[in-house]
Protein backbone atom coordinates (compact mmCIF):
# COMPACT_ATOMS: atom_id res chain seq x y z
CA UNK A 1 0.00 0.00 0.00
CA UNK A 2 1.22 3.43 -1.16
CA UNK A 3 1.89 5.41 2.04
CA UNK A 4 -0.17 8.26 0.45
CA UNK A 5 -3.44 6.16 0.75
CA UNK A 6 -2.65 6.24 5.06
CA UNK A 7 -5.55 7.90 7.20
CA UNK A 8 -3.58 10.72 8.76
CA UNK A 9 -5.17 13.03 10.91
CA UNK A 10 -4.11 16.81 11.09
CA UNK A 11 -4.60 18.66 14.05
CA UNK A 12 -4.94 22.27 13.49
CA UNK A 13 -3.82 25.10 16.05
CA UNK A 14 -4.38 29.02 16.41
CA UNK A 15 -2.30 29.46 19.12
CA UNK A 16 -3.83 32.77 20.41
CA UNK A 17 -3.21 34.19 24.24
CA UNK A 18 -6.65 34.54 25.09
CA UNK A 19 -8.63 32.36 23.04
CA UNK A 20 -6.76 29.21 21.07
CA UNK A 21 -8.92 27.64 18.54
CA UNK A 22 -8.42 23.97 17.48
CA UNK A 23 -9.43 21.54 14.79
CA UNK A 24 -8.88 18.06 13.73
CA UNK A 25 -9.46 17.12 10.28
CA UNK A 26 -9.03 12.96 9.05
CA UNK A 27 -8.15 12.80 5.97
CA UNK A 28 -7.46 9.54 3.37
CA UNK A 29 -6.42 9.95 -0.47
CA UNK A 30 -8.22 13.05 -1.38
CA UNK A 31 -11.18 12.78 0.96
CA UNK A 32 -11.27 14.51 4.37
CA UNK A 33 -13.40 15.42 7.40
CA UNK A 34 -13.73 17.92 9.78
CA UNK A 35 -13.53 15.90 13.41
CA UNK A 36 -13.37 18.52 15.69
CA UNK A 37 -13.71 22.41 15.50
CA UNK A 38 -13.60 24.35 18.89
CA UNK A 39 -11.53 26.69 20.78
CA UNK A 40 -10.23 27.43 24.70
CA UNK A 41 -11.17 30.04 26.23
CA UNK A 42 -8.95 31.92 28.42
CA UNK A 43 -9.73 35.42 28.65
CA UNK A 44 -10.80 34.52 32.52
CA UNK A 45 -7.59 33.13 33.40
CA UNK A 46 -5.51 35.12 35.75
CA UNK A 47 -2.81 35.76 33.92
CA UNK A 48 -0.28 34.35 31.65
CA UNK A 49 1.47 31.01 32.90
CA UNK A 50 -2.16 29.55 33.71
CA UNK A 51 -2.86 29.89 30.26
CA UNK A 52 0.36 28.35 29.45
CA UNK A 53 -0.43 25.63 31.40
CA UNK A 54 -3.97 25.51 30.22
CA UNK A 55 -2.98 24.89 26.57
CA UNK A 56 -0.27 22.68 27.37
CA UNK A 57 -2.69 20.30 29.18
CA UNK A 58 -5.50 20.79 26.22
CA UNK A 59 -3.20 19.84 23.79
CA UNK A 60 -1.75 16.73 25.78
CA UNK A 61 -5.37 15.94 26.70
CA UNK A 62 -6.29 16.17 22.53
CA UNK A 63 -2.99 14.60 21.32
CA UNK A 64 -4.36 11.63 24.09
CA UNK A 65 -7.97 11.53 22.50
CA UNK A 66 -7.27 11.61 18.80
CA UNK A 67 -3.59 10.40 18.38
CA UNK A 68 -3.21 12.85 15.34
CA UNK A 69 0.02 12.48 12.72
CA UNK A 70 0.46 15.87 12.49
CA UNK A 71 0.53 19.52 13.26
CA UNK A 72 -0.08 22.11 11.35
CA UNK A 73 0.19 25.54 12.76
CA UNK A 74 0.17 29.60 11.48
CA UNK A 75 3.85 30.99 11.05
CA UNK A 76 3.69 34.66 12.74
CA UNK A 77 3.19 37.71 10.71
CA UNK A 78 6.10 39.31 11.52
CA UNK A 79 4.91 42.96 11.81
CA UNK A 80 3.67 42.20 15.42
CA UNK A 81 5.72 44.08 18.00
CA UNK A 82 8.17 41.97 19.84
CA UNK A 83 6.19 41.78 23.14
CA UNK A 84 3.32 39.71 21.24
CA UNK A 85 6.16 38.20 19.74
CA UNK A 86 7.29 36.81 22.60
CA UNK A 87 3.65 35.85 24.38
CA UNK A 88 2.77 34.23 20.53
CA UNK A 89 6.39 32.05 21.08
CA UNK A 90 5.35 30.80 24.13
CA UNK A 91 1.94 29.68 23.63
CA UNK A 92 3.54 28.13 20.16
CA UNK A 93 6.69 26.52 22.15
CA UNK A 94 3.79 24.78 24.29
CA UNK A 95 2.03 23.38 21.60
CA UNK A 96 4.99 22.56 19.27
CA UNK A 97 6.97 20.45 21.88
CA UNK A 98 4.13 18.73 22.81
CA UNK A 99 3.34 17.75 19.27
CA UNK A 100 6.65 16.43 18.65
CA UNK A 101 7.11 14.79 21.55
CA UNK A 102 4.34 12.90 20.83
CA UNK A 103 6.18 11.59 17.44
CA UNK A 104 4.30 14.23 15.30
CA UNK A 105 5.12 15.71 12.19
CA UNK A 106 4.91 20.10 12.37
CA UNK A 107 4.26 21.87 9.81
CA UNK A 108 3.79 26.03 9.42
CA UNK A 109 2.22 27.81 6.75
CA UNK A 110 2.37 31.77 6.26
CA UNK A 111 -1.36 33.07 6.50
CA UNK A 112 -1.14 33.95 2.49
CA UNK A 113 -0.12 30.65 1.90
CA UNK A 114 -3.56 28.98 3.98
CA UNK A 115 -5.53 31.78 2.04
CA UNK A 116 -3.94 31.15 -1.30
CA UNK A 117 -5.00 27.26 -0.97
CA UNK A 118 -8.36 26.97 0.27
CA UNK A 119 -9.63 30.38 -2.00
CA UNK A 120 -7.03 30.86 -4.25
CA UNK A 121 -6.74 34.70 -2.83
CA UNK A 122 -3.82 35.44 -0.44
CA UNK A 123 -4.86 38.49 0.72
CA UNK A 124 -8.93 36.90 1.47
CA UNK A 125 -10.77 37.99 4.74
CA UNK A 126 -10.89 35.64 7.69
CA UNK A 127 -14.95 35.91 6.69
CA UNK A 128 -13.96 34.81 3.30
CA UNK A 129 -11.73 31.56 4.38
CA UNK A 130 -14.39 31.04 7.08
CA UNK A 131 -17.22 30.92 4.65
CA UNK A 132 -15.26 28.56 2.18
CA UNK A 133 -14.77 26.14 4.67
CA UNK A 134 -18.33 26.26 5.54
CA UNK A 135 -18.52 25.48 1.85
CA UNK A 136 -16.18 22.20 1.88
CA UNK A 137 -17.39 20.91 4.94
CA UNK A 138 -21.04 20.61 6.91
CA UNK A 139 -19.82 22.99 9.43
CA UNK A 140 -22.17 25.59 10.98
CA UNK A 141 -22.02 28.97 9.22
CA UNK A 142 -22.26 30.58 11.99
CA UNK A 143 -19.32 29.19 14.26
CA UNK A 144 -19.30 31.34 17.29
CA UNK A 145 -15.16 32.26 16.94
CA UNK A 146 -13.28 32.74 13.52
CA UNK A 147 -9.94 31.57 15.77
CA UNK A 148 -11.79 27.81 15.45
CA UNK A 149 -11.95 27.98 11.43
CA UNK A 150 -8.09 29.50 10.94
CA UNK A 151 -7.69 26.33 13.01
CA UNK A 152 -9.49 24.48 10.40
CA UNK A 153 -7.97 26.47 7.57
CA UNK A 154 -4.59 26.01 8.84
CA UNK A 155 -5.02 22.16 9.16
CA UNK A 156 -6.94 21.94 5.04
CA UNK A 157 -4.10 23.60 4.05
CA UNK A 158 -1.55 21.19 4.95
CA UNK A 159 -4.32 18.88 3.49
CA UNK A 160 -4.64 20.37 0.21
CA UNK A 161 -0.19 20.58 -0.10
CA UNK A 162 0.06 17.09 0.29
CA UNK A 163 -3.08 15.67 -1.55
CA UNK A 164 -2.42 12.44 -3.73
CA UNK A 165 -0.86 13.34 -6.75
CA UNK A 166 -0.09 10.36 -9.08
CA UNK A 167 3.24 10.97 -11.16
CA UNK A 168 2.74 13.85 -12.88
CA UNK A 169 -0.97 14.45 -12.89
CA UNK A 170 -1.89 17.60 -11.57
CA UNK A 171 -5.51 16.19 -10.59
CA UNK A 172 -6.93 16.54 -7.51
CA UNK A 173 -10.18 14.36 -7.02
CA UNK A 174 -10.76 10.68 -8.97
CA UNK A 175 -12.66 12.15 -11.52
CA UNK A 176 -9.91 14.67 -12.54
CA UNK A 177 -7.66 12.15 -12.32
CA UNK A 178 -9.39 9.44 -14.65
CA UNK A 179 -10.14 12.59 -17.29
CA UNK A 180 -6.16 12.83 -17.46
CA UNK A 181 -5.73 9.36 -17.09
CA UNK A 182 -7.77 7.50 -19.34
CA UNK A 183 -5.46 5.26 -20.60
CA UNK A 184 -4.31 3.76 -17.53
CA UNK A 185 -7.77 2.58 -16.46
CA UNK A 186 -8.29 -0.78 -16.75
CA UNK A 187 -11.31 -1.47 -18.83
CA UNK B 1 7.56 25.09 61.24
CA UNK B 2 7.79 28.09 59.02
CA UNK B 3 7.48 28.24 55.54
CA UNK B 4 10.83 30.09 54.99
CA UNK B 5 12.66 27.10 56.71
CA UNK B 6 11.68 24.28 54.35
CA UNK B 7 13.60 23.15 51.71
CA UNK B 8 13.42 24.38 48.16
CA UNK B 9 15.00 23.22 45.09
CA UNK B 10 15.20 26.59 42.24
CA UNK B 11 15.60 25.67 38.86
CA UNK B 12 17.49 28.48 37.05
CA UNK B 13 17.36 28.15 33.08
CA UNK B 14 18.84 30.30 30.43
CA UNK B 15 16.37 29.35 27.46
CA UNK B 16 18.84 29.96 23.84
CA UNK B 17 17.75 28.79 21.06
CA UNK B 18 21.34 26.97 20.37
CA UNK B 19 22.66 26.90 23.54
CA UNK B 20 20.38 26.31 27.11
CA UNK B 21 21.98 27.17 30.29
CA UNK B 22 20.84 25.09 33.67
CA UNK B 23 21.41 25.47 36.97
CA UNK B 24 20.18 23.88 40.04
CA UNK B 25 20.60 26.02 43.77
CA UNK B 26 19.06 24.10 46.85
CA UNK B 27 18.41 26.20 49.53
CA UNK B 28 17.43 26.61 52.96
CA UNK B 29 17.15 29.81 55.01
CA UNK B 30 19.91 31.89 53.57
CA UNK B 31 22.34 29.14 52.63
CA UNK B 32 22.23 27.62 48.89
CA UNK B 33 24.80 25.26 47.13
CA UNK B 34 24.73 24.43 43.66
CA UNK B 35 23.84 21.16 42.72
CA UNK B 36 23.82 20.91 38.74
CA UNK B 37 25.40 23.89 36.62
CA UNK B 38 25.38 22.49 33.08
CA UNK B 39 24.44 23.70 29.47
CA UNK B 40 22.60 21.92 26.57
CA UNK B 41 24.82 22.34 23.26
CA UNK B 42 21.81 22.13 20.35
CA UNK B 43 23.80 24.02 17.15
CA UNK B 44 24.10 20.68 15.85
CA UNK B 45 20.12 19.63 15.93
CA UNK B 46 19.09 19.70 12.22
CA UNK B 47 16.38 22.54 12.94
CA UNK B 48 14.32 24.42 15.44
CA UNK B 49 12.01 21.80 15.81
CA UNK B 50 14.60 19.29 17.20
CA UNK B 51 15.80 22.18 19.59
CA UNK B 52 12.11 22.35 20.89
CA UNK B 53 11.67 18.42 21.14
CA UNK B 54 15.36 18.11 22.57
CA UNK B 55 14.46 21.19 25.67
CA UNK B 56 11.16 19.73 26.35
CA UNK B 57 13.02 16.13 27.00
CA UNK B 58 15.80 17.87 28.83
CA UNK B 59 13.60 19.62 31.17
CA UNK B 60 11.04 16.96 31.75
CA UNK B 61 14.12 15.35 32.70
CA UNK B 62 15.49 17.67 34.86
CA UNK B 63 12.32 18.16 37.10
CA UNK B 64 12.00 14.26 37.40
CA UNK B 65 15.68 13.74 38.45
CA UNK B 66 15.31 16.54 41.02
CA UNK B 67 12.22 17.67 41.80
CA UNK B 68 12.37 21.35 41.71
CA UNK B 69 9.77 23.40 43.38
CA UNK B 70 10.75 26.87 41.27
CA UNK B 71 11.72 27.74 37.42
CA UNK B 72 14.04 30.81 37.65
CA UNK B 73 14.04 32.59 34.23
CA UNK B 74 15.27 35.62 32.53
CA UNK B 75 13.00 37.48 31.35
CA UNK B 76 13.52 38.89 27.95
CA UNK B 77 15.33 42.15 26.96
CA UNK B 78 12.16 43.54 24.63
CA UNK B 79 15.38 44.99 22.31
CA UNK B 80 15.88 42.21 20.66
CA UNK B 81 14.02 41.78 16.96
CA UNK B 82 10.65 39.97 16.35
CA UNK B 83 11.95 37.37 14.46
CA UNK B 84 14.44 36.50 17.46
CA UNK B 85 11.82 37.04 20.10
CA UNK B 86 9.69 34.09 18.88
CA UNK B 87 12.26 32.51 18.77
CA UNK B 88 13.09 32.89 22.59
CA UNK B 89 9.55 32.41 23.34
CA UNK B 90 8.99 28.92 21.98
CA UNK B 91 12.38 27.76 23.69
CA UNK B 92 10.90 29.85 26.48
CA UNK B 93 6.92 28.61 26.31
CA UNK B 94 8.50 24.72 26.49
CA UNK B 95 10.12 25.64 29.37
CA UNK B 96 7.44 26.77 31.42
CA UNK B 97 4.80 24.85 30.40
CA UNK B 98 7.01 22.08 31.56
CA UNK B 99 7.35 23.38 35.03
CA UNK B 100 3.96 24.57 35.69
CA UNK B 101 2.45 20.85 34.75
CA UNK B 102 4.90 19.84 37.44
CA UNK B 103 3.48 21.90 40.11
CA UNK B 104 6.40 24.45 40.02
CA UNK B 105 6.18 28.12 40.83
CA UNK B 106 7.63 30.40 37.72
CA UNK B 107 9.21 33.70 38.63
CA UNK B 108 11.08 35.79 35.93
CA UNK B 109 13.21 38.58 36.55
CA UNK B 110 14.25 41.12 34.42
CA UNK B 111 18.56 41.33 33.24
CA UNK B 112 18.85 44.10 35.38
CA UNK B 113 17.14 42.99 38.17
CA UNK B 114 19.96 39.89 38.25
CA UNK B 115 22.95 41.76 37.81
CA UNK B 116 22.12 44.08 40.54
CA UNK B 117 21.01 41.44 43.54
CA UNK B 118 24.75 39.13 42.75
CA UNK B 119 26.62 42.05 42.01
CA UNK B 120 25.06 45.31 42.86
CA UNK B 121 25.48 46.87 39.75
CA UNK B 122 22.87 46.64 37.35
CA UNK B 123 24.36 46.94 34.47
CA UNK B 124 27.20 44.65 35.33
CA UNK B 125 29.25 42.37 32.92
CA UNK B 126 28.51 38.74 32.31
CA UNK B 127 31.77 38.00 33.28
CA UNK B 128 31.38 40.19 36.79
CA UNK B 129 28.48 38.17 37.20
CA UNK B 130 29.86 34.53 36.65
CA UNK B 131 33.28 35.90 38.73
CA UNK B 132 31.00 37.04 41.86
CA UNK B 133 29.23 33.47 41.49
CA UNK B 134 32.45 31.77 41.63
CA UNK B 135 33.53 33.65 44.50
CA UNK B 136 29.90 32.69 46.39
CA UNK B 137 29.85 29.10 45.46
CA UNK B 138 32.77 26.62 45.06
CA UNK B 139 32.28 26.00 41.25
CA UNK B 140 35.07 26.60 38.92
CA UNK B 141 36.33 29.85 37.87
CA UNK B 142 36.60 28.45 33.98
CA UNK B 143 33.27 27.44 32.87
CA UNK B 144 33.16 26.69 29.38
CA UNK B 145 29.96 28.54 29.15
CA UNK B 146 28.92 32.00 30.72
CA UNK B 147 25.47 30.64 29.63
CA UNK B 148 25.38 27.82 32.47
CA UNK B 149 26.47 30.63 35.05
CA UNK B 150 23.56 32.62 33.71
CA UNK B 151 21.09 30.53 34.68
CA UNK B 152 22.35 29.80 38.24
CA UNK B 153 22.29 33.55 38.21
CA UNK B 154 18.68 33.65 37.91
CA UNK B 155 18.27 30.82 40.61
CA UNK B 156 20.80 32.98 43.17
CA UNK B 157 18.69 35.95 41.94
CA UNK B 158 15.48 34.28 42.82
CA UNK B 159 16.87 33.26 46.52
CA UNK B 160 18.08 36.75 47.47
CA UNK B 161 14.51 38.23 46.59
CA UNK B 162 13.30 35.13 49.17
CA UNK B 163 15.60 34.88 51.60
CA UNK B 164 14.20 34.97 55.06
CA UNK B 165 14.03 38.46 57.01
CA UNK B 166 12.67 38.57 60.64
CA UNK B 167 10.16 41.09 60.90
CA UNK B 168 11.48 44.24 59.43
CA UNK B 169 14.88 43.32 59.76
CA UNK B 170 17.57 43.58 56.81
CA UNK B 171 20.13 40.87 58.34
CA UNK B 172 20.62 38.91 55.79
CA UNK B 173 22.26 36.33 57.73
CA UNK B 174 22.02 34.40 61.36
CA UNK B 175 25.24 36.06 62.22
CA UNK B 176 23.64 39.65 61.31
CA UNK B 177 20.37 39.01 62.73
CA UNK B 178 21.71 37.97 65.87
CA UNK B 179 24.03 41.01 66.22
CA UNK B 180 20.40 43.23 65.32
CA UNK B 181 18.46 41.64 67.73
CA UNK B 182 20.60 40.76 70.96
CA UNK B 183 17.04 41.19 72.69
CA UNK B 184 15.70 38.36 71.50
CA UNK B 185 18.02 35.86 71.68
CA UNK B 186 17.16 33.46 74.44
CA UNK B 187 19.53 33.44 77.31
Amino acid sequence: MDDHTIKRRILGVDPGTNIMGYALLETELNKSNVEVLSVLQMKKLPDAYSKLKYIYEKINGLIEQYHPDILAIEAPFYGKNVQSMLKLGRAQGVVIAASLHAGMEVYEYSPRKIKQSITGNGNASKEQVSAMLCHMYPISEHIEYLDATDALAVAVCHHLQHKVVFGKSTANNWKSFIAQNADRVVK
